[in-house]
């Protein structure tokens, strides 16, 4: 009856602060807390994990798990460790993690129909120089991974005018998106995608989708003379070594990507200068204590009462 | 019976060849054309004008003169004109105009609120390096002008998830937009606003409005930690040295400007360099001559049929 909380890369602190409010009748401990590692008596007796990033070390030590909470909408982070025994999964479904993905898938949409980087480019030279311009209602952009991040940056780039595509295990029926699946279809929405957005889990069916062979076949003709390739989902997706040489050799236009094979990206990763590649630290959509802990919680007790709660991950399929 | 074409800075051709395919009956001539400024019985029978940018050496010389038609939704450069005849003043409302409109002030609010300038710096340094992430529902956005295109934008931006204000010469009811009107109410609308949205049209009311007085009043201790100033409108409406002293001394923390009180903007204007202002050459919404050729012939046909067109200009109100 009582709560670990795992969190690599945050404030354990604030987090538990957050989910004490919300479980007033639980106990809450931080891995970060050094009396915790050790103390095998009380890791013996903790029912809840809610993790980020591996917890490999954390979940051998925890013989009575009951439940592991993931803190994002990915659960890959949980899935992969090797010492996960048997237990139900939760992953995190927050309008506000929603939102924020939305944020940036459109912003980085925008950023790239918009020929930011040639305008930012002319300023330096204090060159006023105007572009040619596509309209967003030109341009055919392709979202692969259609869950609920996926689903609700379409509904906001459909509103903006982009013919929006989308590919995902299984068809979707998604007003004004024109749905592809399984691996027989992937060639044809490739071919007439020119943005791609890479909002993918990462699983066994995913890793490493993203090659020189899968990006040649994106729309090289189109209004925005090459493809642009957005990646917000999962890092394990991609392979870095081929969008460096699409990147040089003009298969890409450009590309913003949130997410890496390895994280951080080494500081010797080549993507880092490229002046057509735009590199975020894997902030597109990060939860936030505020909203998140209410939502996870409400995920505890549920599994306290004896439920099954919301958002049950299929281990199978990884989401 | 006849139109003349006068687009400072746009491909003339371009714009006859759609013209003649919707007014398959009326003549269309380009000033551009080195035979037609001088051909005064030719210019004696024009009839419909359609400008871009200033046109008074054009406008003097056209007596029989019944429109004039704009190739944009201002029409500043038109009522500015000193021989301007007292005929009818139309201006385009476009769609294809309105959603480029919409996509420009989406990017720039999103660019701003996203931090990428932030980010954009980090991997110039190959720094991986998260930062604190306000989301858009945490936001005031505040838009001066609320026509077409900022009707358009708000509802986009509203989607978004940022809290929209507008700031009107009449008050509007728009859905989750809190209205604003009349000077005595800027203040307030001021003080919440936390990134300005500028889309007012150019007139005597509007006139350097945007100064530093005006934007000391916005809100500085948000989320953001400091204003933002985004204008996609009309140059006219605000005064540069006083947006150079704000972005040099922390009253604005970044802006994106796409409108100058003289285009292009001068070589030597400080603006170009400073690191925290976004420069675009007039390009957040160019009329298409797909599409804005056909809304105008429109005009011109209603006019010849001895109607009013729609969008007839306010001349008192410049819209």
């Amino acid at each position: 009856m009582s709560v670990l909380l795992c969190l690599t890369g945050c404030d354990e602190q604030e987090w538990a602060q957050r989910f004490k409010q919300h479980l007033p009748n639980l106990d809450i401990y931080c891995w970060s807390d050094p009396s915790v590692p050790n103390n095998t008596q009380l890791l013996n007796s903790l029912t809840h994990l809610v993790a980020w990033k591996p917890v490999d070390e954390c979940l051998q030590k925890l013989t009575s798990l009951q439940a592991v909470y993931s803190l994002g909408a990915g659960v890959d982070h949980i899935l992969n460790c090797k010492s996960l025994p048997n237990v139900p999964v939760y992953r995190l479904v927050d309008s506000d993690l929603t939102n924020r993905m939305s944020e940036w898938v459109v912003l980085q949409a925008l950023f790239h129909l918009r020929q930011m980087p040639a305008y930012m480019q002319a300023q330096s030279q204090r060159q006023w120089q105007p572009l040619l311009q596509p309209a967003a209602t030109d341009v055919t952009l392709g979202i692969m991974g259609m869950g609920v991040l996926g689903k609700a940056a379409a509904k906001h780039l459909t509103a903006l005018g982009f013919n929006v595509l989308s590919w995902s295990r299984s068809a979707k029926q998604i007003e004004n998106v024109k749905s592809f699946s399984t691996q027989q279809q992937l060639p044809a929405f490739l071919k007439e995608t020119e943005i791609l957005v890479n909002l993918l889990p990462s699983n066994k069916h995913t890793h490493g989708l993203v090659t020189m062979e899968l990006l040649q076949q994106l729309q090289s003709d189109g209004p925005l003379k090459a493809a642009v390739y957005i990646n917000g989902g999962r890092g394990a997706t991609q392979n870095e070594a081929d969008l460096y040489k699409a990147l040089t050799s003009g298969i890409l236009k450009a590309a913003s990507i949130d997410v890496f094979e390895n994280e951080p990206l080494a500081a010797d990763s080549p993507l880092w200068q490229l002046p057509n590649c735009f590199i975020f630290p894997h902030v597109a959509a990060t939860s936030s204590p505020i909203t998140a802990s209410k939502i996870i919680a409400s995920q505890i007790l549920s599994v306290e009462a004896g439920e099954t709660a919301e958002n049950l991950v299929d281990t199978t399929l990884g989401y």
